[in-house]
C-alpha cells in the first residue's frame, strides 16, 4: 500500500470532478446560456479555479508526490503513470507565482474580450497595448516553467497542450512536410483546375434535416447517446465532462456541406472521449494525453474516414434522402470535390489538408519568435503577411484576414498551433494502421458500420487513456513514432495521383 | 472599516458562486442531461458539496463571526442582515458533526433512489428500514441543532426552510384555518354541484403551440429573457443561478391546462428570483428569507393572479386562438370552472385551493409527531389513512397514493410542507395589499399589463432580499404578520359567496 499515493489520489479525484463541473458549465454557456447571464458565469468558473488551483497547490502535495514517489515500486503501471501526471500537472501550477498567475488570468480575460470587436473592426493598434500585456505576462510565466522543469520556455508552453513535445520533434517533422507540401499544392491545384468544378447542391437545407442527418451519421460511428448530446453553437466545439460529452455545431441554412462535417468531426473528438477508460474517470492518467492524439482521433474520422471514397459512396444517398436531393450535385463524385476542394486561402479555418499544416507553421514560426523575444507585437502584422506571401503565396489584405484571425493568442495560447498538424500526421499514421490491423474496416465503412474501427481505435488509443505519453501510444499502436510517411502518402493518393 | 465582516464576505461570496454553479448541474440533471452521465454528475455534485460545507464550517469563521459582530455597528443595515444569516447558516453546518451529516446524505441518497421504485410497487415494507433509517439520522441531526439553537428539535427542523419559524405561529394560523376550511370544503362542493359541469377542451395540445403559449405569458409577466430559459424537466420547477433563472415544465399534449398553469407558477418563483437584489447576488442577503416567501410569490402569480376571473377573461382568447380552439369549453367560464375545481382528493399535488391546506396540516401533524418520537415510521400508514379520512373524508386504497406519494420525507426533508400553506396565505395577504396600494394593478391586469403588480412585488418583496425575516417584510408590505384574514376572503369570494 502506498498511502501517499491513495491521498493524492483523493484530492485528484475532486479536483477531476470540480473540473467536470467546470466543463458543464463551459458547455452550457456556450450552447444554452442567456446572454444576461455571462458575468455571473463568469465568476462560478472564476471562483471554480480558485479552488481547484488551491487544491492543486496545497503545501502538503509537494511533500505526498515525494513520499508516493519513494514507494514507486508498490504501484501498478496506471497508478504509476497517474502520478507522473499528478507531478506534472503540480509542476505547471507551482511552478508559475500565484500574483502572476492571477495578472494573466485577468490580462487575458481582457484581451481576449477586446479581441472579439478589434477583429471585426480591424482594428490592430487598439488591440495591441492589451496583446503585449499578455505576451509580456505568457513569456514570464514561460521563464518561470523553463527554470522548472530545465528546457527552453517555449517548451514549457508546448508541454501544457502536448506534454514532452519538443522543438525538436517539431522542427524534424515540419522541416521534411515543408517541401513536400508546397510542391504538392500546386500539383494539387493543377489537377483541380482539370477536373470538373464542384457545384453546391441548391437548399435551402433546413436545420432540423441537418440535425436529423447529423444524429444518423453520429448513431452509425458509435456516439452513445446515453452519455451525450449534439446541441448548437456559435463555434462547434466538443466539451462537458467524462462520461458526458456534449458536441455543438451550427447550422447554415444555405450550405449543409460544413456544419455536417462539423459534427463529423467533433464526434471524432467525443468517440475519444467517450472511450476512455472508465475507471480512471477522474484522475490525469484518465484523460487523453495531450492535443495531438486528440486531434488525431477528430481528423481521423473527418479526414480519414469521412472525407474519403468509401465513406462518401456510402453516405451520398443518405444526404439526398435527407435533403429530397436530385441530380450530379447530390452524387458521391460532386461531393468528393466539394469536400476536397484545395485553395490558396487567407483563413485557417477554412483551409484543406494540403494548406493548413502551412498556417500552423507560419504560425508556430512566429509564436516561437514571439516567445523567443526576437518579435514584437508590432512587427508582427508584417511577419505574418510576409509569411503568408512566402507559404501560401497569398497577402492578407487586413489584419482582419490576417494576424488577428486567430483567438489562440490574444487568449494566452502559445505553443497550441503545432499539435493541429501534429494531430494530422498522427491520424495518417493511425488511420493506416488500423486498415492494416483488420481488413474488415474498410469494408465495414462501405456499409455504415463503423464498429470494426470503432474496436480497433477502443483498444489502441481510446482505452489507453494517459499509461504513455503519444509517442508511445502511437508505437505500440503503429510500430512507429510520429512521422510523415502515411501523410504524405494520403495527401498523394487524394490529391496528387 | 470591519476587516472581519469583509473576511467573511469574500468567504461567502466563494460560497454563493459555487451554490450557484451546483444549481446549473442541477438544473442540467433535470432538463439536459443524457441518463447515462447520471453517476458522474452525482459525483460532480456531491464534490462540490463537501467544498461548500468545508468553506462553511473552516474553523477560521467561528472567530472571524464573533469579531464582526463586536463591530456591529459599522456595519449598515444589508451588512447587518447578512451577518445575521453568515451566523445562522454557520450555526447549521456546524452545529451538527460532520460524520453524521455524511451518514444522513448517504442516507437519504438511499432511500430516495429507493422511494422512486417503492412508490411505483407500493412496496412501503420494503423502503420501511431505509426510511426509518433517515428518520433516526434527522432526529439526532435535529436534537443536535437544538441543542445549540436552544430550540424545539422540530424548531430547528423549520428553521432550514424557514428562518425563525415557530410551531406556536403553526398551531395559530392552522389551528384558526382548520375548522374554516372543513365548513368551507362542503359549500364548495355544493356550489360547484349547482354550476355547469367544467368541460376539457378537445385536443390534441401540440408541445410546441404550449409552449409559444407560455412564453407568451411568461414575457407579459416581466420574466427576462436575457436572464433565464424555459425547458421541459419531468417535473417542473425553478433552479438555476442568480441572474440566470430557468424554469421547466412538462407538456401532456391532450391537456394543456396544467402545463400551463404550472408554466405560470414558475414564472412566480423566477420573478422573485429574478427581482432580488443584484447587488447582493452571492451573499446569503441577496437570497428569499425562507420558503415561506418563495412559495408566496409563485402562488400570487398561479392562484391569486392567474386563477383570477380578470385574468382568465384577459387569457381565454389567448388561449383559443394558440390552439386554434372554437365553441364554450374555450370561454373564460369554462376555463374559470376548471382550474377552480374542488375535490376530496388523495393527491397533495393534484389538489385545489381549498385542499391543499388540508393535504398540508395532515403532514406536518405527522412529521411533528415522527420528529417527536411519538410516531414511528411502522405506525405511518395508519396513522396517514386516519387523518386523510378526519381532514379530507377521503381513504387512500393504498400506499402509492397515500403516505408513499411525497419525495420530501424519504428525502430527510422534515419541516418543509407547512411553507406551502403559509405561501399560500402570504400571497392572498400579499395580492390584497398590493390592489389596496395601487389601484392600476387589477386594470393592468385585465389588458394583460402585469407592470404595475411586478413594480409593487419589486419594491415591496423581490428587491429587499433577506434584509429582514419574512414576517418584517410582509409586516412592511401589509401592515400586518402573517394571518388568516385574505387567505379566507379569498377563499369565500372565489369559491362560496
Amino acid at each position: 500500500m502506498n498511502e501517499a499515493y491513495e491521498a493524492l489520489a483523493a484530492r485528484f479525484h475532486r479536483l477531476g470532478a470540480l473540473r467536470a463541473a467546470t466543463g458543464m458549465l463551459q458547455w452550457d454557456s456556450a450552447a444554452m446560456m442567456p446572454a444576461g447571464a455571462a458575468p455571473g458565469r463568469a465568476e462560478q468558473v472564476a471562483q471554480l479555479g480558485i479552488v481547484c488551483h488551491e487544491i492543486l497547490t496545497d503545501p502538503a502535495n509537494g511533500e505526498l508526490l515525494d513520499r508516493a514517489e519513494a514507494k514507486l515500486d508498490r504501484l501498478d503501471p496506471w497508478k504509476r503513470a497517474n502520478l507522473r501526471e499528478m507531478r506534472r500537472s503540480w509542476h505547471h501550477a507551482t511552478a508559475v507565482p500565484a500574483e502572476l498567475v492571477e495578472a494573466l488570468s485577468r490580462a487575458v480575460s481582457d484581451c481576449e474580450h477586446y479581441w472579439r470587436e478589434a477583429r471585426h473592426r480591424n482594428d490592430f493598434a487598439g488591440l495591441r497595448p492589451r496583446f503585449e500585456r499578455v505576451l509580456a505576462l505568457v513569456r514570464e510565466s514561460a521563464a518561470a516553467k523553463a527554470g522548472a522543469f530545465g528546457c527552453a520556455p517555449y517548451e514549457a508552453l508546448l508541454d501544457e497542450y502536448e506534454p514532452g513535445l519538443s522543438t525538436v520533434t517539431i522542427d524534424r517533422l515540419f522541416g521534411d512536410l515543408l517541401p513536400f507540401l508546397k510542391e504538392a499544392l500546386p500539383l494539387a491545384l493543377e489537377r483541380q483546375a482539370r477536373a470538373p468544378k464542384a457545384v453546391l447542391p441548391t437548399g435551402p437545407f433546413p436545420a432540423e434535416a441537418q440535425r436529423g442527418l447529423g444524429l444518423g451519421f453520429m448513431t452509425s460511428l458509435g456516439f452513445d447517446f446515453e452519455r451525450g448530446r449534439l446541441d448548437v453553437s456559435h463555434h462547434p466545439f466538443t466539451g462537458g465532462a467524462p462520461g458526458d460529452v456534449r458536441i455543438t455545431t451550427r447550422y447554415d441554412e444555405a450550405d449543409f456541406t460544413r456544419g455536417l462535417m462539423g459534427v463529423l468531426h467533433e464526434t471524432g473528438h467525443a468517440l475519444y472521449e467517450l472511450g476512455l477508460p472508465e475507471d480512471w474517470a477522474w484522475q490525469p492518467v484518465g484523460q487523453a494525453p495531450g492535443m495531438v492524439l486528440h486531434e488525431s482521433q477528430s481528423l481521423l474520422i473527418e479526414m480519414q474516414v469521412c472525407r474519403g471514397d468509401v465513406f462518401l459512396d456510402y453516405a451520398a444517398p443518405i444526404v439526398t434522402k435527407a435533403f429530397g436531393g436530385q441530380g450530379a450535385a447530390w452524387g458521391a463524385d460532386n461531393l468528393r470535390r466539394l469536400y476536397r476542394k484545395v485553395e490558396r486561402g487567407l483563413i485557417r479555418v477554412d483551409a484543406d489538408e494540403i494548406t493548413y499544416p502551412l498556417h500552423v507553421m507560419l504560425r508556430t514560426r512566429l509564436e516561437r519568435a514571439l516567445i523567443a523575444g526576437e518579435l514584437t507585437i508590432a512587427d508582427l502584422p508584417d511577419a505574418w503577411n510576409d509569411g503568408m506571401g512566402e507559404l501560401l503565396g497569398v497577402v492578407p489584405p487586413d489584419d482582419k484576414d490576417g494576424c488577428l484571425q486567430d483567438i489562440h493568442w490574444p487568449s494566452g495560447a502559445f505553443g497550441y498551433f503545432p499539435t493541429y498538424t501534429l494531430g494530422a500526421l498522427a491520424a495518417a499514421q493511425l488511420f493506416a494502421a488500423a486498415r492494416q490491423a483488420d481488413p474488415t474496416i474498410e469494408p465495414g465503412i462501405a456499409k455504415g458500420d463503423f464498429k470494426p474501427l470503432l474496436h480497433w481505435l477502443r483498444g489502441n488509443v481510446h482505452g489507453r487513456g494517459h499509461l504513455e505519453r503519444t509517442d508511445g501510444i502511437l508505437k505500440a499502436a503503429t510500430g512507429a513514432n510520429l512521422g510523415t510517411t502515411a501523410f504524405k502518402a494520403h495527401i498523394r493518393r487524394r490529391y496528387l495521383d
